[in-house]
This record gives C-alpha cells, structure tokens and sequence, in this order.
C-alpha cells in the first residue's frame, strides 16, 4: 500500500512508523497511509524563512503571479489524473470540478489579479499619499511588504485540491513560502498534486512543503512573522489560536469553520413564481453537492409560514429523485461521504436536531444505493428537517450536520427572518432569493454583518449565478463568529494577509525612493530631453517637462464651445455663470484646460510613447478665468513593465496652475511607453 | 475625597464599596477613589446593543463625523481644565498637549476623513464592482456595514485623553457604541474628559459608556458582533486573548502592547552632519516626553561602532541638562512616572538591562528636583545603557522599561543593523536618521515587515517632522509580535476595524439597490427630462441621458490638434501613426473624445448643474478611428449630500461607444449639482 510522503527541505521524506490507514469513502478499501512522525519541524519552518522566502522575494509580484499562472496551466494540463483518483474521496465528477477545476481557476484569477492590481514591483502602496505636514516636506504612506516567515496552511478533507490551491495562490504572490497540512482522510489527492507541482519545477526551492499528517511541535517554533490559515472544526480552530506561540507572538491566523449558512426565500416569491423555483434548486443543489459536505452549504432553510408546506413538498419531490451511489457512476447524483465515521457523525447532528425538529425527508437508512454497498461506503440519505418554532430553538442554528441535511425554519416578517438569521452567530455564506430590491437591501443590510458573503438570487441573475455555496478568488471567503471571523481570496485582499501593512513617513523625495512611486515635492528631475524621446527603460522617476505659459482668452472658450458642442452656460453666458457660486463669471472648460495641457506637455513627433491609455483622478481646483494664463507640469510618477509585450505603464502626474501659482488642475496621465528593443523594432 | 463615577446606561453610577484609592505622580496625596464594584455588565452591553447602535445606526458617516466635530470643538473650548488635572498624572504641559490638544485634533482628522473619504450614507463600499460573470448579469461588490454589537476599549494610563479619543472617533465613524474603560491610575482625567462629552449632550443614548475599575463579568457576556480595542501590556492582552468567549466568538481584538522601538543612525550620518544632530534631538526627545512613558519611545539607539562613542557622549551632555520636577513649574523639562510603583519598576528593569548593557547615563537616585520631593512623587533620572555586542544581547532586546531608558546598540554594517532591528519581535515605531535614500530604502524594506510605522529623518524634513514616537490619525498605529498585532487609527482603516466586511453579489440592479452606487448594467432610467435639469434631491440613480451619434472626420481631428497644439504623431500622422501597435492609422485624440462626449451630454442652459470638478477612472479601450462614430451613454451614479452647502456632488457613470458598439471610453464625470433650495436662491 502507498506511503504518503511528506515534501520537507526540497526532498520527499516518508514519516517514520506504519501511520494510519486512510480508506475509500466508497468502498471502504485502504487507500494509503499517512504519518508525519520523525519530521524536523523546526528544520522546515527555517527552510522556508531562510531559502525559501529569499527565493520568492527576488521575484516581483508579477514575476509570481506568472509563476503562478504556469502552475496552473500546468495543472490543468494534467487534471485527469486527479479526476480519477478524486473519485476515492466520494466525489462524483461533478463534485469534484469545483475541487480541482476551481482550484486551478482560482489560481488564474489571483494570477490576473496580481498582474492587474498590484505593482511590478516589491513592495504594495495601499492607498494615497498622505499629507501630513503644512508645507508638504514630511508626508505618509502606507506600504506593504512580505511577511519574513513562513505561512502554514491547515487544510479541510472537503476540497484537498482547492483548499490547499485557494490558500497557496494569494501566498505566492504575496512572497511567502507555505508549508502545507492537509486533513489526512484526502491527503491522498493533496499528496498527488503536490508531487505534479514539485515535479513541474516550476516553484523556487523552499517555496512549498508538505506535510501530511499532524503538524508535532511546529507551533513551538513559530515567530512573529509566520502566518497561519486554517479550515476546519472551530474546536480545532480555538485550540490553535490559544497556543502560547500563536498568542505571545501575535501570530496572523486567519480561520474558516463552522457555518450554519442559511438562505432566505423572499415574502414575493411564492411558489409559482420563478423565484421559488430557484429557491428550491439552490437548496436541493446545496444539500446533494459534495453530499453536503460544504463549509458554505445551506443549513437553514429560511421561509415565509405562509409558504412553508410548498417549501416542504416542492424540496422532498426534488431530494426523492437524488439517486446515490458509486461516484464514478454517471447515472449518480450524489456519491459518498468522506468516511463512515463521518457519516456516524453526521447521523449523532441529525438525531440531535430532531430534537426540536420534525423529520419530513429522508433520515433513514433505508434507501436504494447505485454500484454501491451500504456496509462498505459513507453514504447517507438527503434528510430534511422541519422546525416549527425556530426562534425558541437552539440546536438547529448551532449544531452543523456535515452531510446532506438541512432544516426549515418558518418566518412571520422580515424582522423575523433577520433575526433567525443572526441566531447563527455569524456564517460564511447566505442567500436571499427574492424579485423585489426593497426586500433584498432591507434582508441583505440587516444581516451582512453576521455573513461573509451574501448573494441575491433572481430571475435576472439566475443563469449567469455562480450558486449560493461557490466561494470565488475575487470575494473574500470567511465570515464572523462561529465563521472563524477570518477572511481568505477576495483578489489582492488575500495576498494581504500575508504581508504586513507599515505606514511610511520622511520627506517625499525618500518615499519615492522606497515606494517607487514619485510624490509631488520630491525633485522634478531635468531629463535632458524631452521624456516623451525616452523608452521606458530610459525614464527615471521624476523625469519633468515644464512647459511654457498659455494665455487662454474668450475667443479660446468660444472657440472650444463651438467645436465641441459643449455650450454649458459657465463657459458661455457670463450673467449666468455669474450666478454659479464658485464662478466671478465665464471661465475656462475643463476639457479645455486639460486638451490645452496635452498640446502644452507633448512632443508630437514619433517616438516610444505609444498612446495615452487614460487619466486618473483629475480634479479641477481652481477655476481658470478668461485671460488667466496656465502651465502645466508632467512628471514622470510610476512605471509598470508589461513584461513580455514590448511596453511598459508610465504614470504621469501632471499639475496645471495658473499664472499665480494657484493650482488649477491635477492628474495622472497613463500612458504606453516602449521598451527599448521594441521601439527599435518599430522605427 | 473624589470617587470615580462609572456612566452605565446613561447614568452616572458609583461602584459600591471604597475602591482603590488614586495618588498624584508629583506629591504621592490621594487624588480620587475608584470602583466598578456592584456594576451590571451585560445590562451595559445590552444597552450598548440595543439602544446606543440603533441611535448611532440611524446617522450616516457623515452625520456622525459632523457629531465627532462638534464634539471636538467642544473638548478644544474647554481644553484647560484638562490641562490642569493632567499634571496630577506626572505630566508637563509640554507631556499634556499630545494627550490632550493630540487627542482634540484625532477627533478632526477622523472627521474630516469621514466626510472626504466616506459616503453620507449607511454602506461603505470596499473597492470596485468585479465582474463574475460573462454577460454581467452577476456581479459582486464588498461592502463594509457596522458591527452590530458594542465596542470595548481597554486604555492605558500614559495617554488617558487621546487614548480613549483615538479608539472613540473611529468608532463613533463607524456607527458602533463604545464601552470605555481607562486604566485605573489616570482614570480621574478620563472620568472628567467623559463627564464633559456626556453633558455636551452630543452624542445619542447609549453611544458611550465608562467603566473606571475593573471590566467585573463582562467577557462572559460578549457576542460575536462585539470588538475590543486594547492597549497596555502583552501579558494582559495574551490574558484578555485567550478568554474563552473571545475565541470562541471569534472576537475581533486589537492590540497595541509592549514594543522595543529602534531608531537607526545611518552610516552617512557621522558626526558634524545635520543628521546627527537630528538624532540626538530625536533620541533626546523621546527619552524625556512623558518620561520616557510612552510605547512608542525610542528603547534602542542603532548606531554605526564607529559613532558609539560620539553618539554616547552627544547624548549624555543633553541629558545632563533636563532639568527633572514638578510638572507644572514651567522651568521643568521631564515630570514625574505614573506613579511609584511605575518607577520602582522601571528601576527593576533597569537592573536586568545593565546585566548586558553598562549605564552610561544616569542611573542613580542622587540628582536635583525642582519643586518637587524624591520621596512623595514618582521621579527617576534619564538613564542611557550601552551593550557593547547587542546581536548576542536578550535582555535589551525584551526587556521594556517604561521610563527614560534607552539603550544604545553599535552595528558594523546596515545587515547587522537590520538584523538587530529586527530582534525586537516586532514593534510599534521605527526610525533611521540618514540624508541616504538608498539606506532609507535598504534599512526601511529591511525592517518594514517588524514595524507598523517607520519615519526616515534627514535635513530636508526635520522642521515638520512630526517625530519618531507621534501616533498620527492619519496613519495605523500598531505593530506586530511583541507590539500586539494590531492595527489602530490610519483613517479610514481605523473606522473599518469596527466593521464586517461582506461580499455581495446579484444582478446589477439589486446591487445597485443596496450599495447606492449605480452600476453597469442596472437600468438605466428615462429621467423624463435631461438630468442636467434636475436637482439633487430630484436625480435618481440610473436617470440617462443617450447622445444623438457624432462622426469624428479628420478635419476634426485636424482642427482639433491645431486649436490645442496637441499635435501628436498618432493624430496627425498617418505614416507614423501606422508604425504604432495600437493603432491603424491616424486616431482621435482621448481629449478631443471627451471634449465631444461633454459636447454632446451637456444641457448648456442655466440649471442645478453647478460645476464639473474632476474625472474618474478614464479609460481609452478602443481606438476612434477618423470617420468612426461615437455616441455617449451618461448615467446618474452615486449621489453624495455636502449638508449645509447647498450642493451635493453627482458622480455620473459616462460611457462612449462607437458605431459597432464597442467600448471606446468608460469615466466617471463628477459635478456638483445645486439642491432643492439653493437652487431657487441662485435663480
């Protein structure tokens, strides 16, 4: 039988003794075994603090987000392999698509994200200068860089591709290396892709370790700038975050747990109308995937009283024809549990939650099974519940049934729905189905803060509608309370975690030296040519053209008003303008300022500026009058190499003023410039 | 004698019994009694929940950053009565200003923040929409609504005004009711600073109550929609961390604990240049302001070997001239500790840094007081340590000593004195004094990751410098490790740590319903007459206005390049224009496309529209070929009231097409649109 092993200091180690045995879900035959005994935990957190965060450091945010990129297509390449073996941990193939082809996608994603959202660069500016100082000679800005440790990733059995993909992605790209525990019951799939990565040779070395099997003493090793992001029971959850080392080193933990996730059927959308149909789907598509096994399945069926018997009726038709079996068969809709002992479980929570529920679907073992064998595989019937007075009851919004089982809980108003909802103290993800907006702002507001995630459903979105329990790498995934109150993907948000935010002051020509991105104060450097003759490895940060004085007269504004069309009464009827509180009388358009700064600042002939792809954040601050005079300054601000297509990004910043020094107008100017071997090429 | 007042559902209650009875720092006399004995709890968190968030809920962020400014205005008014009980806690006015006229100003600047960079409504939106789905029938946006519980704030006794103003403001922001509690030993100047919120009559019921003593049952009673906001020593805050309904309510904590801050003189820096100066000025400082009670301080002084001994000596002579005292004679550079024990304590520590570190400074209870008696009040002498071989060095490292102590640490070169920075296991507040902008990158890159704020001093920013320890509103205050781990203040960011975050997603239209921010692909509304007609309070989100087409000829594009001079190739000519990759042949210009877009949106007459005030976001996405023609879409976006100033501001969404409805440009057009009655006034 297979010996997993574990990836430790760039070599694949087996642990040491005969570890324990993990099994089909479907046959209940050996699969594996797993042991992590004998590991030098402390030798692999400083491998990847010492070799392998250096490593990815080098590298800029794009550079990762690359690798990351290739890491994908590559797994995608080879994705047969884990489709097959996948089927072990009762997946059907379709339960495991959001496993292994969502996992993937969710790397493409962070990798268009970082490429997108964040510099080419080493370190991320979260927002905008701040002006700190009356004069403008000391001013802030918040950065982040990597965290210097290690991140250590603490997986769920449910999705062993994705849940170790969704988590890895964002901390590639953020620079930190990962050591990777999967939950044992699927570390066999976990194990198989991680092998694929290693071998693709793709990752710098000390970028990925691999346990599988229990962590032994890492936690005493951990430092202050090691990260940590778990997906598990909220039992497992508290006991980690109280470790003496998570606690006295102020360890970044981020946790993903328990979640009665409930969804809300709109008092609108009474049966016959396409919404209850929806309704109806979300939950019975809720309960069969995964064979419920979902962190953001819907436990809580909240419905109007009114409606509560169609509810009923409408999902025990749909669950009765939910066949279940071999996930390898085609014909099955929903293949096994992860183990017996889970499916035990599970079946002690529906007990449970019978005590205050009635049972009016499934709940029996008595049900047909396809290719399949009762004894040998962990599979359990769809079971739905009925709590008749849910605000009184406790167990159904605290105990959560891992498996196909959901309860529902009836609703008088509004308020009442709302607060059902928030008995779950806090879940990862909701849902309201409803065609009336009024309804979904008043639903959606009074219980986002208890949810991570909320998602409306209507006839409008239906189609296009990723479903209630599909976490996306573009939104954060986690929710409060008994959620864990982590967060994990939502795009750049994710890679943050694995940074540390630090705010920056000095003098702007110093943070525009560590930021790389030039502040207004720091030197307008003279570039000895013009800069638009520079290619984009030539221009340096405060390149600045100033230009010459442009008086702007009535005939101008007239002139302007004529060609464009833009009549507006401020530029061409001075009793009018007169009456505009900011405006003395006619003044300048803004589209004429900013169209006579360009004629001011270019340098018309060709050359490796390629285009102006856009403006930023202008504002127009001081009126310009007729007859006042303006010039423009443009200075080289931010440059972003588009690695591969012959161009890079040159953010401007240009500031226009009046002829007493007053500032009319500010922006970012963006533009194209040509790298140096393509604009050979070109000319 | 005075007994401390507890504000428990807005009443001013005593606790039953003595309490512990207060001393002054400078003459050791009683000041006040206190004790929280007897005070019902969870009846305070209750009414926190229940009647104080609702009250705060029903405004919106600018309508409390209105309330937190006239608070402001009132505490600034009445600010010398402050000042006069705060030298009972030891401080010199000098101390008091950042305490008092510091925490006045935080409650400006998150003011002003409020209403800049907030909306006048109830959602916080957290970035862009993201497009999840290909047709766009899906899409998600983050948003950020209040907690829905009570916020708790554990202070520490060095700063009893601006520690509680700084955790209040953001709170207040973000519409959650605070539940205050002051360290005990300068609760009296807290306990008066309240008691004149309180009768200001400016903040609703149950937005603030305070708790001068211990917290009693409380953390038993907290929820997961609660926050804590701590500052004071790790080893309560691991305590206070570790509670079981902290963790297992998934509690949001922040905490800002003990911290070896360093400043590092850069190599350049040598004796005789002004940033030497600069540095003893700067160590000096920190040394001295509060005695040295401040968690930000300076306790490592990073030093090039071959400047140990001038640094030493520069260093000893300026600290031989603060003269120590009663902190109201104003003749005294440094008050009194807290308190005796605060100063024995210190002394103890002082003791375990010397077992690796040699006193070259002070250290001895045998100097001079001005007005003042050794025994009665809490006073120690300025005490420089030097450790000859700090990367071999714990205790200085570890070891915080709450006072005027520091110690100095020499490194060989700037590795070593990152590496030393770095042995302080994370810290609030860095420093490097250098006028090298290469070794402010290096060491700030090398250390950004163990700090939450770093300054770089040099000649060109030391006059507004607001120094090495100075918290400021604008920027996060925090740190990892040793620090806490968390984050305070940074504007807006303080404001979201009292928030959910949540992802929500559904059809545009519903999104648009929610979050107040009109969105592609919701509809887009017949406003029956052209919006540019309507007032503020009379425009809808989605009102549209659909241009007739324009075709662009190349006489325009000639004409228009001639009027502006903007004469660049890609205009005018058609050779080169073809070299460029992006383009076929000759293209209008991006200004001259807005300049017709605004041409053809416009309604030119005399109307509510008052100004056009700045561009969003312009993005050229496809080229206007001459001949091509255009049309513009402008949709009513997200309306944001200015009370008071007769306008609001109207962000409009624009979109240009061209003739095979291709995106040709996507902005966002701001104005300032005229309300209701401002506008029958200007006409």
């Amino acid at each position: 039988m297979q010996k997993l092993a574990n990836f430790v200091q760039d070599r694949w180690i087996e642990g040491t003794g005969d570890g324990r045995v993990l099994t089909s879900a479907v046959t209940g035959e050996p699969v594996a075994t797993i042991t992590s005994a004998g590991l030098d935990f402390r030798a692999m957190l400083e491998h990847a603090r010492g070799i392998g965060g250096p490593n990815l450091r080098k590298l800029t945010f794009h550079e990762r987000a690359e690798m990351l990129k290739a890491l994908a297509k590559h797994l995608n390449d080879i994705k047969a392999e884990f489709y097959a073996l996948s089927t072990q941990t009762g997946a059907t193939r379709r339960d495991s698509w959001p496993d292994i082809d969502g996992g993937i996608s969710t790397m493409f994603v962070f990798s268009s994200k970082g490429r997108r959202e964040m510099p080419n660069d080493h370190v991320y500016l979260d927002g905008d200068v701040e002006n700190i100082s009356r004069g403008g000679s000391f001013v802030g800005q918040h950065i982040y860089t990597p965290k210097l440790g290690a991140a250590i990733h603490i997986n769920a059995f449910n999705f062993p591709c994705w849940g170790m993909l969704e988590k890895l992605a964002p901390t590639l790209i953020a620079g930190v290396p990962a050591i990777i525990k999967p939950a044992s019951s699927t570390a066999f799939l976990t194990e198989l892709m991680v092998r694929r990565i290693i071998e693709s040779g793709i990752l710098p070395e000390g970028a990925l370790q691999l346990v599988c099997g229990g962590l032994g003493d890492l936690f005493e090793h951990l430092g202050c700038q090691d990260t940590i992001a778990f997906t598990g029971s909220k039992y497992t959850a508290e006991k980690l975050q109280q470790h003496p080392r998570v606690v006295g080193e102020s360890i970044a933990f981020t946790a993903e747990t328990d979640s009665l996730n409930m969804s809300i059927l709109g008092p609108d959308a009474a049966p016959g109308t396409p919404e209850f149909d929806l309704f109806i789907k979300e939950v019975r598509n809720e309960m069969v995937a995964k064979a419920g096994q979902k962190c953001t399945a819907i436990r809580r069926i909240i419905v109007p009283a009114a409606s509560v018997s169609d509810v009923v009726e409408a999902l025990s038709e749909t669950l009765s024809e939910v066949r279940i079996g071999h996930p390898a068969n085609t014909d099955v809709d929903m293949g096994a549990l992860v183990s017996q002992g889970q499916r035990d479980e599970v079946r002690e929570r529906v007990a449970a939650l019978a005590a205050e529920a009635e049972i009016v679907f499934g709940g029996s073992d008595d049900f047909d099974l396809v290719d399949a064998d009762h004894d040998k595989g962990a599979f359990l019937m769809p079971t739905l519940l009925l709590c008749e007075k849910p605000l009184n009851a406790t167990a159904v919004h605290s105990v959560e049934a891992f498996g196909p089982v959901s309860t529902v809980l009836p609703y008088a108003d509004l308020d009442e729905a709302i607060a059902l909802a928030k008995l779950g103290d806090g879940s990862l993800a909701g849902s309201v189905v409803t065609n009336d907006n009024a309804v979904a702002r008043a639903l959606v507001l009074g219980t986002a803060a208890y949810h991570g995630r909320l998602l409306v459903i209507n006839r409008h979105c239906a189609a296009e509608s990723t479903g209630h329990g599909s976490p996306l790498a573009h939104l954060v995934h986690g929710g409060p309370g008994r959620a864990g109150g982590g967060e994990e993907m939502g795009g750049v948000r994710g890679v943050l975690h694995y940074m540390q935010r630090s705010a920056i002051q000095g003098s702007p020509e110093t943070l525009t030296a560590i930021t790389h991105r030039w502040i207004r104060g720091a030197e307008e450097r003279d570039p000895g040519v013009h800069p638009f003759r520079k290619t984009f490895e030539q221009l340096e940060l405060g390149d600045t053209v100033l230009s010459q004085p442009k008086k702007v007269t009535l005939e101008d504004i007239d002139q302007f008003a004529e060609f464009t069309g833009d009549t507006f009464y401020a530029h061409t009827d001075e009793a009018a303008a007169k009456k505009n509180p900011f405006f003395e009388g006619r003044v300048a358009h803004g589209y004429l300022i900013v169209s006579f700064a360009a004629g001011l600042f270019v340098d018309p002939d060709f050359g490796p500026v390629l285009a102006n792809y856009g403006i930023d954040k202008l504002r127009f601050l001081t009126p310009l009058n007729h007859d006042d005079t303006m010039r423009v300054r443009l200075t080289c601000k931010q440059k972003t190499l588009r690695a591969g297509s012959g161009y890079g990004e040159v953010r401007w910043d240009a500031e226009i003023t009046n002829q007493n020094e007053e500032i009319v107008a500010q922006y970012d100017v963006l533009t194209m410039v040509a790298t140096e071997s393509n604009y050979a090429s070109l000319q």
